[in-house]
């Protein structure tokens, strides 16, 4: 059993039902940590970005935070000086509450993008979350549903290690389902735990842990507005402070910190909206790590490759096809790929193949691509999903 | 009613059941002209072609041509030095039934990657196209179903002008509806006309009638491996022969091909795969051309978007947040968007619309999207279609 947000030492969470999503589920959820914590942030790369990652990434360039709002159901997208307003009112609302300053409160909301927040429902809501912060496994699992939309499991990740000889514990939660891309997902992740670390190097580890997973993710290559990965650091495992990036000790935290965004990253994607199964798509043999980055992503965004995932269609031509347009340099004649490791193609020729047999393989939850280019040595990979009717259902139903 | 590909004097078509296709359709096709024809085509940026489109690439810039071979159901391609030599064999064998050179038959495949051609079937199968060859209509309309794959309706289209005091007919049909990109879709144009032009302003003017028509079309970014548009100009109107590019009759030809690209680009995003409306999104108000292209193409590109368009849900958020992740220039309290010519968004705030209404109008056959960026005076559209299950159902039961 995974630990749970409030495992690290000094935090609390809650969450509860505040009307903000017309179902009435739980859709508002407040961290609170015990001190002020060490606190580093990853948000998207998107040109137009939400009044709440704009609040969020000014109080947290001090380098420290103490509590985390956030809220499903509206996104707070798109809504001028009055989405601002509201972000910045629902900090102030929870700094009160807390009395801390309301440049240590970051705030996240995801949903419906151009509406404004109901702004009633969030002040009540947050009063309500205030008085109901805990550290139970309900309070937990309350959270992990709370900031979920179009989500169908809740997905959480956590790791142990010993620093300087005091046990650490790192937990994540994240949110994200559709509007998936790379740079970064339409995701929310939040991270607590009790190590004792500076904030740059918790800033370092965030962003090269998220780098190799959370940002490998892409499910239908739209990049939202809201996307934000937060973690809070506690200090209060009590390990000797970890200041030098030449470290064991922050090479094993930010081993952890990157374990936990990979699993993170994992769920995303076998949770892509109408996902039947996960795949990992993997590019080798590239001239450059740009090259290896784009016939990945030619590959993961190609909606006729997804779809012969779907049917478990070892259909090796649109996935090679799709290289060939990417732009990047090959060798056709070493050119090869392989389904669920079954050779289908190599150095430029097709290869038989027991078509019956590998369609069976891509029936499973989890399986590999891999391409070879054969024109150097670079490599990248992509964590994707197969393309649905389902995912059509979906986004063809979810009103605005 | 249309004019037929033989309306151009010069022309025979047919189109035979080769057994090709597995199904047992119309599969196989030949163009033959009564006379050396100047020849101008444009053809796939993806970097790995079919053997086909080498041969017809090298066979073409004579700028002669006089028969076109074409087959659906095997695209030979992924195919090898095998492929390359099944594809001239197949050219070699139009050339001695009809008693021209090699170098003046252009070949075109389209179906399935990665399997060779079943030789026997095509050297029977141009046997038996080359002794029904005709002008009727039949022979016309069995040509057009002859080149279709996923396609659900043919596509024809032509225009009648006067050049020099002569009739002159343009004819074009074209198959496509899956792995449908810019630059170029998944597709086979053919187009005859009895215009007397000379080579380089044939190339001229089909390249650019292309350029603003098919190559605008997008159903699903994958651009394929033997996309071909192909024209063959007799010279038997009796025109003035055409040999200046500032020439009114130059401009009024151009114009002639352009309009038939055109009429065929909008048949084919309305047929996109699964399609249940065509939408042509337009962005103006760019800083540059290539701003205003990505912007496009980032709209079209996202399975999101195009998924609202499926549900007739006016759904601005998901439009401007592509834009936002486009990476082009604009100003956001500027940007503006308009769906079905409704204002939904202006000036960076969401603007109150009847959301009823304009879901009926996102219903209609044909409607269009439009945005501002605020930042300039460039613009650029797609055809593009709505993502729906249809589309899942055809390419994940599509197998290899």
């Amino acid at each position: 059993m995974s630990h749970l947000l409030t495992t690290p030492k000094g935090f609390l969470v809650a969450a509860i039902k505040s009307g903000i999503k017309a179902s009435g589920k739980l859709d508002l959820g407040l961290i609170v940590a015990d001190v002020k914590c060490n606190a580093a942030g990853v948000f998207s790369t998107n040109k137009i970005v939400s009044p709440t990652v704009t609040v969020t990434k000014k109080h947290i360039s001090s380098g420290y935070a103490r509590a985390i709002y956030v809220n499903a159901g509206n996104a707070n997208s798109c809504t001028g000086k009055r989405g601002y307003n509201d972000a910045l009112k629902t900090a102030q609302h929870v700094a009160t509450l807390c009395d801390i300053k309301t440049e240590d409160v970051l705030i996240c909301s995801t949903g419906i993008i151009g509406e404004f927040m109901p702004m009633n429902k969030v002040l009540t809501g947050v009063d309500k979350a205030f008085s109901q912060l805990g550290s139970t496994r309900k309070t937990h699992k309350d959270f992990m549903h709370a900031i979920l939309t179009t989500d169908l499991v809740k997905k959480e990740a956590s790791v142990s290690l010993k620093l300087s000889g005091k046990q650490v514990t790192i937990s994540g939660v994240c949110k994200g389902s559709g509007m998936i891309a790379p740079n970064m997902a339409t995701m929310l992740g939040f991270i607590t735990t009790d190590a004792n670390i500076s904030t740059p190097l918790l800033r370092k580890a965030l962003r090269s842990g998220v780098e190799s997973t959370i940002n490998k993710v892409s499910v239908d290559n739209h990049s939202s507005t809201n996307d934000s990965v937060l973690v809070l650091a506690s200090g209060l495992a009590g390990n000797k402070k970890i200041v030098a990036l030449s470290s064991s000790d922050y090479k094993k935290f930010a081993n952890g910190i990157w374990q936990v965004c990979d699993t993170l990253a994992q769920q995303l994607a076998a949770d892509g909206e109408g996902a039947t199964c996960m795949i990992k798509v993997i590019v080798k043999g590239a001239k450059s790590t740009s090259d290896a980055r784009r016939a990945v992503r030619a590959i993961v965004d190609s909606p006729l490759v997804r779809c012969a995932f779907n049917g478990g269609d070892p259909n090796w031509g649109r996935i090679i096809s799709a290289v060939g347009y990417s732009e990047v340099t090959f060798i056709e004649s070493k050119l090869s790929c392989k389904i669920c490791k079954d050779v289908v193609y190599k150095n430029g020729k097709p290869v038989p193949f027991n078509a019956r047999l590998l369609a069976k393989k891509m029936k499973q939850k989890q399986w590999e691509v891999e391409v070879y280019l054969g024109a150097g040595k670079q490599s990248d990979f992509c964590y994707t999903c197969d393309l649905s009717k389902q995912y059509v259902t979906i986004n063809a139903d979810y009103h605005t």
